[in-house]
C-alpha cells in the first residue's frame, strides 16, 4: 500500500521507465463486485495497476452522507488480494487537500443537469479529484463504471479537454441475480428498502423490452419508466429520464433513474435496445 | 516544430524512456529577451526542453488585445535557433480547444484579486491552459517570468493542488537598460507612451531605496509609488498595492503596478528590498 504521492509517482515512474502500461482503477473504496470487474478489466489491459481508495470529502454536498459513507480498508485490501494489483494508493485527507489548495476543476454543461443539477458542486468534486489522481498515477488508461453514467461521460470528457492522453475505459453495471445494481450504498438499506429497490432495474427492463419490440420514441418509452416507478411505494423518484448520453440533454435513447428509499438516494441507468443482463458479468 | 498534442507527447514519451528531463517553457510568442531567458534557464536545468507556443483566446476579455497580440513565428523560431530547444510546440486553436471542450481550472482566491479583480476570466484561462501545456508536456519542471508575478503565484499553486509533481521556476524580470520592464506588449506604445511608462520601473526604484533605507511600513511605502506615477498624466493607474507575495491580498513588501498608457496596459512588480536591476540580467 501507498500512501503518498511521492511514492506513488517514484513507483509509476519505475515502471515507466521499464516500458511497461499503467492502468488506474480510481474508487472510494467499500469495494463490492462492481469494482472487482474495473479492477480485471485494468489488470488483462495493463501490464500494472493502480487501484485507489479515497472517500472524497469534495464531492459531498452539506447534507449527503459523507461522515457515514462506507469504509472498510482492511477489508477492500482482503478483496484486492491475489488480484495482482501493483499498489494501492490510500492517500490520506491532507494529501489530496494540502490546507490553503483552492484549484478546482469543473466541466461545464455536463455537469448542470440531473446528477449535476440535484447534487451541486458534485460533479466538481469528483472533476478536481480525478484530475489529482490522472497527475499522481499519470497512468495510460482509467476505468470508471457505467454504473455512474454521468460522471463517466463527464470524465472522458475531462480527459480529452485537459488533453491528458489517458483512455478512459467505462465497464459494464454489474448487478445482483435480482436486478440489483451493485453499489456501496445498498449498504444503508433495510430489508423492505432492498426489495423495494428492485423496482428501478425492473422500469430499465421494461422499458429495454419496450424498446426491443421496436419502440424508439423516448416520449413513449419515458411513461413506462414511470409508470413502474409509480407503482412502488417505498421509492420517492428523483428523476426518470431517457438522455442522449453525449449530453445527457437531450432525448435519447440512455434511461437515468434516481429515487430515494428511505434515506438512501440509488441511481441506475441502461442504454435501451442493448440487452439487459441481471447477472454479475464478472 | 510540432503542431499536435499526440506528437509532443511520443516525443516526450522517448526521451522520458531515455531517462531524459524535460523543461517546459510556455508563452505566447512574439518572443523578447525575457523569454530567451527562460529558455536559458530551461536548458540549464533540464536535458531536453520544449518551448511552447499559443495565443490563448481563453485568457483575453472581450475588449482586450487577442486580435491585434503581436504574432510573429518565424521570428519566434529564428529568435530560438541554436538556444538547443528540442520541440517547439504551435498549436493551432482546435488542437488546444477541441469544439465541445467545456473543462475550466479555476485557482481560488489567489485569482480573485488585483489582475483577477480588474480581468474577469483571465486566470481561469491561464489556469486551463497551463494545466493543457502540462499534460501535453508532461516536464519535470516548468518556467515563468516574474513580471506576471500573480500568474507565477497561481500557477505555483496549480501545480501543487493538482499533484502535479512539476516543479514551477520563476525566473527574474528582464529590464531595458533604461529600467522598461520587457514585455511583448511594449510594441504596441507609441513614442512618447514608451517614454511615460518608465514610470512604472522609476516608482519600483524609488519605493525599493525607501525600504532599503529601512522604511518598511507598507503603509508609508505605497504613497511612495503612488506619488511617482501620479507625476506622470500620460499614466492612467489601475492599481499600486504592496502585497503580500503568498496571498496577493494581506499588505506585504511585493510592489505591484498596473497602468495604462494609451490604449495600452501595462503591468510591473518588484519585491522591495531585493536589489533593483535595470540592466539585463540574461
Amino acid at each position: 500500500m501507498v500512501a503518498t504521492t511521492a511514492l506513488l509517482r517514484d513507483l509509476v515512474a519505475g515502471w515507466r521507465r521499464d516500458g511497461l502500461s499503467v492502468g488506474l482503477v480510481p474508487t472510494m473504496g467499500a469495494l463490492h463486485a462492481g469494482h472487482l470487474s474495473l479492477v480485471r478489466a485494468a489488470a488483462v489491459e495493463n501490464e500494472r495497476v493502480v487501484v485507489s481508495i479515497f472517500v472524497n470529502p469534495l464531492q459531498f454536498g452539506p447534507g449527503e452522507d459523507f461522515a457515514r459513507y462506507p469504509r472498510d480498508l482492511g477489508g477492500d485490501l482482503e478483496a484486492l488480494d491475489g488480484m495482482g494489483v501493483g499498489a494501492v494508493f490510500a492517500p490520506r485527507l491532507e494529501e489530496m487537500y494540502p490546507s490553503g489548495a483552492t484549484t478546482r476543476v469543473r466541466v461545464g454543461e455536463l455537469d448542470e443537469v440531473l446528477e449535476g443539477a440535484r447534487r451541486p458542486g458534485h460533479f466538481e468534486g469528483v472533476a478536481t479529484v480525478v484530475t489529482k489522481l490522472f497527475w499522481a498515477a499519470q497512468p495510460d488508461r482509467a476505468y470508471f463504471g457505467q454504473k455512474d453514467a454521468q460522471q463517466a461521460a463527464l470524465v472522458t470528457r475531462l480527459a480529452e479537454d485537459l488533453l491528458t492522453g489517458i483512455s478512459i475505459r467505462v465497464c459494464p453495471i454489474v448487478r445482483e441475480p435480482d436486478g440489483l445494481a451493485l453499489s456501496s450504498r445498498n449498504a444503508y438499506l433495510s430489508a423492505a428498502e432492498r426489495k423495494a429497490a428492485l423496482v428501478l432495474s425492473r422500469a430499465l427492463s421494461r422499458a429495454n423490452e419496450a424498446c426491443l419490440a421496436g419502440e424508439e420514441d423516448p416520449g413513449r418509452l419515458r411513461p413506462i419508466l414511470q409508470r413502474e416507478l409509480a407503482a412502488e411505494p417505498l421509492a420517492e423518484v428523483d428523476y426518470a429520464e431517457l438522455v442522449d448520453p453525449a449530453d445527457f440533454r437531450s432525448p435519447g435513447r440512455l434511461a437515468v433513474l434516481a429515487a430515494r428509499f428511505g434515506s438512501t438516494r440509488l441511481i441506475d441507468n441502461h442504454l435501451l435496445g442493448v440487452r439487459f443482463e441481471t447477472s454479475p458479468s464478472g
